[in-house]
């Protein structure tokens, strides 16, 4: 494993160069210098070194960190970027290339994190382009609060409050200040930030052998960017535990790294170390802003969540990364875990990180002022809170009113009487509960109809029959409360005439389909109530009396619902049923359709005929 | 392990719950309903809806797929994202409110990926809705191109590029048009794009049971974003050859799932599962366009590239998830792999996906036009190099150049003369190549005297024996050229004092310091360098003549390198070693500085008595 690894840092260019392609074909405002593959440096497209009458902003470092540094290239940020190999500093060639390329007039900070080879390439650069008669000046950064003090002059890392940096210069720079103002700026950035990884997986591939690094149930604390192990390696804890421990680090008055005490003013930025979700981080995120105000007695800024300098980690290995190269699968993988950043807050910092800039991997909308994050639940409209509570059963039953009840009660009668067989039916495709759930949905509207239909009002009626129903839960409950809420929208008005109820039930039928999907033959209650509204059209439209046309189309449904036998199901469980094994047994949602559409017909027909 | 997955499933609130804190502290645009955790409904913070004058669009769906829908959220985009529990719809109830809180009178257009239980609980909210007096329109997105035709209602899930959907019907309700507009605008898009999966690793907690979803060496192509299985089990390929197939598929004029064919404009969307490093999307990225363009005669106008869409794994596992529940370390991943979604484009398309936006997860810096990504590799500006052409030895040698060859000279010799000592005390803490790589540099600088160096202009050449040790690589090659650099720009001028020689002395010594990060102490050259130029000031300052200042300093050279034996070094690979075992060992770096330097200075006094 450990040759695959040093195999891919043998031949890394691939990797850079082919990020750096699809770098710049997603962002237009970015181009790189041609002279690639060895020269490899992102800049801004916009700049005419010649005549670019500003301070120029350039970083870089060994790749392997994306999207720094090149996704901060950008008006606003960087002017460029300078990527080495993997986890290799660049040359000083590209270096100096990257300064010619955008430096003008006014001059260039190279901004660097405390690596030594980032220093002193970038550094030699420096000193080659002053020669040359370039403005250069040069902030090093180095945020890392893992090591506890004293620490030698490779203890304190470059990490991801490195683009804080950038940001605060590249908005200085576009602001139109001097180098000297610039990199003054930058430096005091660099003094108020400190920064905190943790590791919390190392992941293998599956059935390859497993990384030693990491022992089950261990973390790693402190780490760097660049695979290097962390300072510690803990249990794992709850993340509210681990990020405790992260702030107290960063914060410790003891080892004074940021000049950060209670009661002050700060940012914060979340940074994902390559294969960490955007969930996981914002959860880590909202603890770590709760952690520093209650805890702290800190007051939280700015809030940046995102995965802004990641890691490899040579040791790791994921299957994606695969090349292939003297026969191998070469594989490399990023780090699951984040760093925590802490940065001083004050007015100067706070009009430098909020200023516009173009640079894609740069956050947006972090900016402004915090409004209470809670917004109360809205009740619905009063009106109609209003006319909610005054649906209650009338006095005295209309006609219709006498007619709606009979054929409700019929119905729901129906659909109890044949729970078993419905049951049954399910279970040959299904869980066995068309019935039970069918059966729940009937009592209520039984136990409704008593008292609060406004049984008068049609519409209202069948309106308050979904709503009954919604007790049934799940699929079928919906969907039958979609089906009368459709139909009640169409019965609005009152002297309903017998075509309105046959336009009510195909808008009721044509919302089932709509927000369900299924068609006719798609074995679902649809295919009963689909002949059934057709055939009580086509009677209607033939001049059959009303009751008669009811009467026909039910023995339409019965019909449709016998043909669901042996119909592929395309929707919901019985879809995964082969059709052999259905050849004999009907649908239960379109049986139970026939069955209560009947009773509801039988029923109107008898009272007619009674009255 | 399975029951560790199902146990999280019924207790996903947190998850959920804790990310929504997150978001909403980080952007402040955005707030949630109270009423929380019930309704778990996301919403910009500044619409009143008795007011608001635009359409508003809403969407949402499980959660488990974020930054979607919450991330998308904000002015030009959506006004409200309903999130359910994990891969579980948002009740009736949550959308209703969602409905209820940001709805005006031009009405609301609810965007619903096409799964079952969205369609029914957005379908039955917007009937509700519309009951209530809003006007409602409800458009569904199934872009999945994985299964091929006849596919049922359930074959065409709703992917990644329902964002871009959100995104066309968010600018159009930004630009005021009328609801039937927008979502006559949104369906539209929703027909125009293409998207499928591939997943290329499935991740296991180190030590704990492998998940036996993917064998070694395979990738999963055509899956969803619910933790469903792929369409196909396949080997695993070149990240050429699967890109290759991910896009035959989605064009395949046989499924004729989008409308694109040879000739057409397009845009594309790389889209990370939630574990995939941007490096790894971008390669995939640039690769897609470039296949798109040569393979399939297709023009790329837009490419989005990030984790817009992604997936929990509910069969894997990572670290950093774990909530204690029941005692047990729940564990959840996402997905490491990415979709690729295809969208035709045509002017009307691209302006609403250039149009602004504040939603916090919509990329930035995709718009515009694409000029050549590549720009020449600057040379150094035209002056310089006319004068480095011109850098030769002179027919004539100054006194000050006879001096001068002579110290470079002898210092060379020097160096030359002690490389196996060097190598062995290098041995004892580094890797013995001290003497080497240093006998290069001196190597290189006895050729170039002989007739580069412009030996009667110091200046230039100190700085050119700073580039004859550039052949010499590695850390030391840097700092000597540095050194030199930073003393040729301090020499500039003729006749130079030796009180300017000290201070051009000093100022190499410093930029070593700067750019190196050590000091005195730090078990470097240093220790032999700053004793030296301390005596040299002393001495010249108390009036001693300047040859003797020079020999008198190179006796301080030499006590400060000896006095490196027992120092624990801060820097480099020696910093590694403790200090007892370099108690006999000089720094190997310091002794040759002694060395060069007090040949430098006997050869001056020599040549000085001689003339």
């Amino acid at each position: 494993m450990a040759s695959q690894a040093k195999k891919l840092i043998n031949d890394p260019d691939d990797v850079v160069t082919e990020f750096i392609e699809g770098l710049v074909e997603t962002y237009p405002n970015l181009q790189y210098l041609d002279g690639f593959p060895e020269v490899k440096v992102v800049l801004r497209a916009d700049i005419s070194p010649a005549t670019y009458d500003k301070v120029v902003v350039i970083s870089g470092g060994g790749s392997g960190h994306e999207p720094a540094h090149a996704g901060f290239v950008g008006e606003g940020m960087l002017a460029a970027a300078i990527c080495g190999d993997v986890f290799a500093s660049p040359p000083v060639d590209a270096v100096l290339a990257g300064i010619r390329a955008v430096t003008g007039p006014m001059g260039c900070l190279l901004i660097v994190k405390n690596y030594t080879g980032d220093r002193l390439n970038f550094g030699l650069a420096a000193e080659l382009a002053k020669s040359e008669g370039y403005m250069v000046e040069m902030v090093i950064v180095g945020d890392d609060c893992a090591l506890p003090p004293p620490r030698g002059i490779v203890g304190r890392r470059g990490l991801a409050g490195t683009i804080l940096v950038h940001k605060v210069a590249g908005a200085a720079a576009a602001a139109g200040l001097s180098l000297k103002d610039v990199a003054a700026e930058a430096k005091r950035a660099s003094e108020m930030i400190g920064t905190m990884g943790v590791a919390l997986s190392v992941c293998t591939l599956p059935g390859q052998a497993t990384s030693n690094r990491l022992a089950p149930g261990k973390m790693e604390l402190g780490l760097g960017i660049h695979g290097e192990p962390g300072v510690a390696v803990a249990d794992i804890q709850p993340v509210d535990m681990v990020i405790s421990h992260v702030l107290t680090k960063i914060l410790s008055p003891e080892s004074n790294y940021v000049p950060i005490s209670r009661g002050n003013r700060v940012i914060i930025m979340t940074n994902g170390l390559g294969a960490t979700p955007i969930m996981e981080l914002m959860i880590a995120s909202g603890k770590t802003v709760t952690k520093l105000q209650l805890e702290h007695g800190l007051a939280v800024d700015r809030v940046y969540v995102g995965s802004f300098m990641t890691s490899l980690d040579m040791a790791g290995r994921s299957l994606f990364m695969c090349y292939y190269f003297d026969g191998l699968v070469l594989i490399v993988m990023f780090l699951s875990g984040f760093s925590i950043t802490i940065m001083k807050a004050d007015e100067s910092i706070l009009q430098r990180l909020d200023a516009a800039t173009k640079a894609p991997a740069w956050p947006v909308g972090v900016n402004g002022n915090r409004p209470t994050p809670k917004f109360p639940v809205p009740m619905p409209p009063s009106s109609l809170k209003a006319m909610n509570v005054s649906s209650s059963r009338p006095r005295e039953l209309s006609k219709q009113g006498l007619l709606l009840e009979a054929a409700i009660e019929a119905a729901a009668k129906a659909v109890i009487d044949i729970k078993d067989q419905l049951n049954e039916w399910d279970g040959e495709a299904g869980d066995a509960d068309c019935g039970s759930t069918l059966f729940k949905g009937a009592t209520a509207i039984l136990e409704d109809l008593k008292n609060h239909y406004p049984l008068n009002d049609a519409a209202e009626t069948v309106n308050e029959v979904g709503t009954s129903m919604r007790v049934m839960g799940g699929t079928s409950g919906i969907i039958y409360n979609i089906f009368s809420k459709a139909v009640s929208a169409k019965l609005k008005g009152s002297a309903i005439s017998p075509k309105q109820w046959a336009e009510a039930f195909e808008a009721g039928i044509n919302a089932i389909s709509k927000y369900g999907g299924a068609s006719a033959g798609y074995r679902t209650m649809l295919d009963a109530l689909i002949p059934a509204s057709r055939v009580l059209h086509e009677k209607l439209d033939a001049g059959v009396d009303p009751v008669t046309a009811f009467v026909l189309s039910s023995d339409a449904a019965l019909a449709g619902a016998e043909s669901t036998k042996g119909m592929q199901a395309q929707a919901g469980r019985a879809s995964y049923i082969s059709e052999a094994n259905l050849q004999s047994v009907p649908d239960p949602g379109a049986m139970a359709v026939a069955s209560w559409y009947r009773a509801a017909a039988s029923a109107v027909k008898e009272r007619m005929s009674a009255s």
